[in-house]
């Protein structure tokens, strides 16, 4: 799995001629730098007198951030996979009308499928954005710029991916599909930048 | 070194209530990520017929982000020693009046030092969101998005790895020092933004 290499590896990859991997797995791994963050604010706060007041929700924030983690981080991979099988399907036979047919219904397939990986990812960073702004409000203050790194980073993935959305829908023929798709990416993005601006101004002022 | 690290066992770390890696190790990575996004795009424009003009000017830039590509990745060591070393100093005895004196400028000298890693973190960031933008500009337009994602994951890292030098330049007692790093880090951060939504909404254009 792509989460097993280390970390200079996947920057090799990235920087390389090599199309995967791509952008669509430095948002996964933004996403799940953010989740992870969220995750150390509040094993940071857990446990302390100070704080028991928030314990008790910030120990179902953690839940919900360790489940985002695993979720993101699986989305490196699947995100190679999905790219992978777009490739695939333009390679395919196109001599005979039977095979252009087959061919244009396999990259049709693959590109609904690439389009889904990145909205998913940007589902999963809305979702960790929203997590890291009660981190923010309730968190340790000692590891406050944790959780505006965490919205930082979330927020970076979720516009990251938003890209990869965009290209893959453009080229969906099914516009029903592809409309239904960016309405949903219009409604993650929706009030993201304000409440992830809201979120570094309350951390900033905390420091 | 840390950057030998899996990923998922770098993320593991950040989720734990060990300090360190934190969010200054995410922020080393998000540009990291930037620089060799920004690397793919020139690997994947250079030598192709059609981006023949500005093959030795993306030549120059792919030199420069494998540069700031291996200084950032050396920054997600150099985080957790100087947040360390930070700890180290305020974990000295301070029995006697001597002690006290000793530890106070260990924890200055320590002080200083884990505000210009992350300063440096910014600098390298900055000059990781300048190159997107040219790449943005001039790249092959069939990974255009990727130079998106290079922008976008420098410019969280930018002000990811600001948090830190706010934090730790408050608690320096040299206000000429604080007050010099703080200059530089408002000088990167001007204009930082802007670039970045100005490349932003290029790349949205090109898809």
């Amino acid at each position: 799995m792509a989460e097993n290499e280390t970390i200079a590896r996947f920057l090799d990859g990235l920087a390389s001629e090599q199309p995967t991997p791509g952008g669509g797995g430095a948002a996964a791994i933004s996403g799940a730098m953010g989740a992870a963050l969220v995750s150390m604010v509040c094993n940071l706060t857990i446990g302390k007198k100070k704080y028991a007041e928030v314990e008790e929700e910030l120990k179902g924030i953690r839940q919900r951030a360790e489940a985002l983690r695993a979720t993101l981080t699986g989305m490196i991979a699947e995100d190679v996979a999905a790219f992978d099988a777009v490739m695939g399907a333009y390679g395919l036979p196109k001599a005979t009308e039977e095979e252009k047919t087959a061919r244009t219904e396999a990259i049709q397939v693959a590109l609904r499928q690439a389009t889904d990986v990145p909205l998913a990812c940007c589902r999963a960073c809305r979702a960790v954005i929203d997590l890291a702004a009660v981190t923010a409000d309730k968190g340790n203050l000692n590891v406050i710029s944790d959780a505006g790194v965490a919205v930082l980073s979330a927020y970076a993935g979720l516009r990251s991916a938003a890209l990869n959305v965009y290209v893959n829908a453009k080229a969906i023929a099914d516009r029903d599909f592809a409309g239904s798709r960016l309405s949903e990416l219009e409604a993650l993005l929706s009030g993201a930048e304000a409440l992830t601006e809201k979120t570094y101004d309350v951390v900033k002022t905390k420091l």
